[in-house]
């Protein structure tokens, strides 16, 4: 039997970014209240959270004191300290589960896992040092990508290779950390699935969008994506046999190459995912709310998307076009309330309908 | 030159109920801040809210306080004090303004003014006491209903009234409290418009929907309702009209009665309304975000419907559904945080997309 959280139970979300934020107002919608875990003050999930625990990762006690005040705990990003998890999930339930990050956590791991489950990633090898690094080019080829196998996000840690100075260069540049070389992947387009695992094993996928990048960072995502009836059945498939495989509880978001060999998958994330966002606008039930419908024990949502919808990052100075884009018809505004707008920083996003209807 | 509140600001919120809640997300969506002011605890608005302050409406100091920490003011129900609103829009503007509380706290003034513009209203008159009680149903005839002239909800303070002896039992009900008798109005069936004014004075409506009512409680709203593009047009015009007489600033759900003589006023509410909820899932700019941009002074967002929706109120023991309507396709479940179920009482609501597509 599955244990089902009452409405008005507390949820607790390591992070307090823009993630947590949306996942916080999506669960205030199923009547939850939210804890948020962050070491920041101000952030942006504590001014839409019940209650905010402010705290580095490292803080033994204050992790049991979240821990004690919630019903049951998930996140908004993967790299969260193993110390942590240990104190946490001995005492409440953290979804998704451990195995979802161990793999989540390093790109070499999760190239692993994909592989042996039979599904296609880009050629990689781990990357310690240099002789390592010469021994992946000559395997792999150039060019190809240098990233550090953890901690990584929006293109940051990663290099691209075409020649051996190149290399010697990005090798320097990562001071150490352990990396992973992988080759470069020829592809016409790339979409992202959002795809979500309940309590009892059901699964639930949204329909794939078609992700534009630009200096690393996502700009847009477009339904519905460019797909053949054929490959949208093995985006949802792909998604299907990785939740299932983990065991997993939640949402993921999982990036696919899409390639005439088939779909490549370039990396998963165990969380709500930057291009699942349309969801708010299309959907009956978004990603944010599926992930809280999974973490506790509610049946998955009906997530068919029931309109056509372009998402826009608004990064940086994009935030200069606010005026013109709040005067727009049919675009739906989600800041995140953060002060300080920096370059390359996500400060909101915008879904458009773009359905005739 | 209007003043536009910066992204960051606070936003107060007097109440902290459903409705008080759903502004604080759409306020959030917007990137701002809200602090709610509530008597009760652990009320709906605060779970997400920035902060919420727990006083009575006659706690001077406490209106101080909430008025100092916020930039603007708007509140969720009509019914605030006079004494509150004086400490209040000495030190921040109030948005709605008294103007708009002063017509809608009173039923007799609020069909008076309506008049006065030429609008169509029930045959009404004030009844103090028995005497005008017996003339007003001589004049306007019976069946009529009595109603308290202040702080009615849902149906609460009206009583029918068929017969004399009716009349007798329903102004003792009354306790003495000054009422209004309204003649009853032969209608095929009841629409609402949710119309909004921004700051510059530029008004935007929301598409009307068909209301059913049930013991008093609005049970289900359905878009797009049964009228006639004449019809359609009729509404925004009439909400238009008082909007712009009020020299309003943010939402107001206006109820409508549709009879062969045309649309007659049931009633006006300076707030969004529980008849404007299908728009979550119907527009792009949902009802309460539209609120937030007026009062901040943002320009009004596009509230094009873009979907087929049917509202339904879960009022008491419908939670009880909870199960059932969570595995719906296309259903979009809004619950309001309430710890307990009550009969009559509003627990939350859910948006059904029934557009084909």
């Amino acid at each position: 039997m599955t244990e089902i959280l009452p409405t008005g139970a507390t949820i607790g979300i390591l992070g307090g970014g823009q993630l947590g934020r949306m996942l916080s107002v999506a669960a205030s919608r199923l009547g939850f209240k939210t804890c948020i875990f962050e070491p920041g003050a101000d952030c942006p999930a504590s001014h839409v959270a019940h209650t905010h625990i402010q705290a580095p990762y490292d803080d033994a006690n204050a992790l049991r004191q979240f821990a004690e005040a919630v019903d049951v705990i998930t996140y908004e990003f993967e790299n969260i300290p193993t110390s942590a998890l240990d104190i946490l999930d001995a005492l409440k339930p953290v979804r998704p589960g451990r195995d979802a990050l161990r793999v989540s956590q390093d790109r070499v791991v999760e190239k692993a896992f994909l592989s042996e489950m039979g599904l296609m990633t880009a050629p990689f090898a781990a990357v310690d040092d240099a002789v390592d690094l010469a021994e992946a080019m000559t395997e792999i080829g150039a060019p190809g990508i240098l990233k550090t196998r953890r901690f990584g996000y929006d293109g940051k840690g990663q290099a691209r290779i075409m020649t051996p100075e190149d290399a010697h260069q990005a090798l320097e540049d990562m001071k150490g950390a352990p990396a992973i070389y992988e080759g470069f992947i020829d592809f016409s387009h790339e979409v992202s699935i959002i795809g979500a695992r309940g309590l009892t094993g059901e699964v639930a996928c949204f329909d794939p969008g078609e992700n534009v990048h630009r200096d690393g960072i996502l700009r847009t995502t477009t339904l519905p994506a460019r797909l053949s009836p054929a490959q949208r059945s093995d985006a949802v498939l792909l998604s299907a046999q990785i939740l299932n495989k983990l065991d997993y509880v939640g949402v993921m978001g999982m990036e696919l190459f899409v390639t005439p060999q088939g779909l490549i998958i370039n990396e998963i994330a165990p969380r709500v995912h930057n291009s699942g966002h349309w969801t708010q606008q299309g959907c009956a039930v978004d990603q944010f709310e599926q992930h809280i419908r999974a973490v506790v024990g509610w049946p998955l949502g009906d997530g068919t998307r029931y309109a056509d919808v372009v998402m826009e990052n608004l990064i940086g100075n994009d935030m200069d076009r606010l005026g013109e884009i709040a005067r727009e018809p049919r675009a739906s505004l989600h800041l995140y309330g953060k002060a300080d707008v920096k370059e390359g920083r996500k400060m909101g996003h915008v879904n458009r309908i773009t359905s005739k209807g």
